[in-house]
């Protein structure tokens, strides 16, 4: 019996690493190094900057504005350590449910004598003009802000249009604004200029792509700590990888133009919306936050943090892969272990924040994994309920 | 006539990049996050550290010291900013051959406030304990040296060993010695624990694998820069790229084995010396060094600049691309263009750095390929020699 439900297992971490979708990688690639002066090198420049042309046409910004990069933790660290370069003093403000690739940075930027400041959020998780104008009240001179799209571990989508216009209304000096839009893209609406941000980050992973490449859009070239070979207008050095940037380019046609963002949307909500109700339905069991209804914009359908009285996030994640279910604590990306520091910042007691998994879905999931998933959980939490 | 060469090209840009060998992507690859924590997840890791164990086995090395990134410029300079964390107060040495992924750092550096000193080459381009010890004269208190152990640009091989030692005999405090191993790995046997350094970089893409992976050998671990997710043991943050390592892995295991690189160098020195033998035999031609032997153990057999007396290297290169051959000027990775730092160091004239070009071959050359890129040499000499 186990073992029947184990070999038709479903994914629930897309938050994590979309399920990869090989079709993207069918391009041909030109394999030269893109700046080769021969006519090898000249069809693989010829190529990377198709791509980065096609990335652009998705974001409806400049070719010009698109570097290739690693991924979004390297387009966060690319963007933050510049402040070493420009030798800017005023302090960098980011949210306290950063990705640990702001957080962490900003840590590192702090041992290294920059000033930064935390804007805390709602309860809800969530950044609002209010939370924001206290922070800035306490740094007025801020030069650098980090403000996420979409969190990874609660789904909660940012107005990041309306938090950037509370900042343009009181910078003294240009602020340069950031946004980690890595689980954002291709799950809400995009559009950097309407946002009016000055860089952006996206990985070719969590949609469908290879690991190993992203991109950082920057309104403006940036001077940046790492250098070598001049590559990407000296923004980011190394050998261009022509194979990932067309992954990326695909990924972002097939999954992050408007009208697919829009219709997977819909459906996604559909599935998330009977995912809550089969959840509310199980005695002991609490969304995070507590609030979040059913059909609810204030957060993306994908990603969803939800609490099991009594039981600790890791033992029903483990109670949960031996049924055939992959779902996840918070971050993959987390260097503390134990720590759930976005729940933290949330106001969360320890014993929920211990308690809470994240189930992401994606746009291969399925109603009928959504109804399993239920019944799984179900099964556990009667099994669990009471014993652990 | 032209139409008919060109369909036949051959590849003379292998330090650019290799051309690729699609075996190496076969493996089959988990595709989750390997910091996951279910089933799908712990795939991916043991993967991941089968990766890191097979290019372990191939360096002799524990695997612990073994560390995925995106590629032998990231490697470099995560070892040099690695400075900034640490606070090293005494000055980082490099000599005046390293790749721009080593120059360029320094030079960033160097603007925060970081001291570096320069190790001179002899004429022919290698580093030897007499240039060494002239810069340890210099700066005594040296405790970063980064020396490559293989140019990219002449192919001169340096007794990293040998240079090592030189260092450990004066050292004060414990220096920190990286080696640049990029064009040297499955070029010329390559020792990490004899040669008694402490970090070294290595790409894939130069040994016929995908673009974005590579890794960094670190014998200790280092507090890094960049920060994030804690992957790869807090040294380089980012999802991990499963799929890049075990490529990686097979193009160690294929191409630098120790049988491997000393079958395949003994094929590439024969091809060598007829390449070399047969450009002395064209009037005007003069390598770099002039001192170059048909056979020189100086040298890798694999790399070769050479210049053609009154036809600028840019014009050879071109002409040659029309005749159906890829060859460069220096580095593909330089963001000076026109200047060419290496042949600057080795004391050459401006004329002779703007006439040299470098041919650059691989495990697939044939001895066929250089007959006819002999043939076209000559042929262009002859039409350009007097004329340009």
């Amino acid at each position: 019996m186990k073992n029947l439900i184990v070999e038709k297992r479903a994914y629930f971490d897309w938050a994590a690493t979309a399920l990869p979708d090989e079709s993207v990688l069918e391009e041909k690639v030109p394999f030269a190094n893109p700046s080769s002066l021969h006519s090898e090198g000249r069809a693989a420049r010829a190529a990377l900057e198709n791509a980065r042309e096609r990335c652009a046409a998705i974001l409806r910004v400049s070719a010009k504005t698109i570097y290739f990069t690693s991924g979004g933790t390297e387009s966060n660290a690319i963007v933050l350590h510049s402040a070493l370069v420009r030798g800017s003093t005023g302090p960098i403000l980011v949210s306290t449910v950063e990705h640990p690739s702001i957080r962490e940075n900003c840590r590192a930027l702090e041992r290294l004598g920059k000033q930064t400041g935390a804007v805390s959020v709602e309860k809800d998780g969530r950044l609002t003009p209010v939370t924001l104008t206290k922070a800035l009240d306490k740094y007025p001179d801020v030069r650098v802000a980090a403000l996420m799209a979409l969190n990874n571990e609660t789904g909660a989508v940012m107005d990041i249009e309306g938090l950037v216009r509370c900042i343009r209304a009181r910078e003294r000096a240009p602020v340069h604004i950031h946004s980690d839009l890595v689980q954002a893209i291709g799950k809400v609406p995009v559009s950097l200029s309407a946002w009016d941000v000055d860089s952006g980050s996206i990985s070719a992973h969590k949609l469908g792509g290879p690991r190993g490449i992203g991109l950082l859009y920057l309104r403006k070239r940036l001077d940046t700590l790492y250098v070598g070979g001049g590559q990407e207008r000296g923004v980011r050095p190394g050998t261009e990888n022509t194979a990932g940037a067309l992954a990326l380019a695909a990924c972002l046609e097939r999954y992050a133009g408007p009208d697919m963002v829009l219709t997977e949307h819909a459906a996604a909500c559909v599935r998330c919306a009977r995912l809550i109700n089969g959840l509310l339905a199980i005695p002991g069991t609490a969304l995070i936050p507590t609030d979040r209804a059913a059909t609810d914009e204030r957060f993306s359908p994908y990603i969803l943090q939800v609490a099991f009285r009594n039981i600790p996030g890791e033992v029903m994640v483990r109670a949960l892969d031996d049924a055939g279910f992959a779902v996840s604590t918070g971050s993959a990306c987390s260097s503390a272990g134990h720590e759930r520091p976005v729940l933290a910042a949330m106001g969360l007691d320890q014993r929920t924040r211990l308690e809470g998994i994240r189930i992401s879905q994606g746009y291969s999931t399925t109603m009928e994994e959504i109804e399993r998933l239920l019944e799984a959980i179900q099964q556990i939490c009667d099994l669990l309920g009471g014993i652990v």
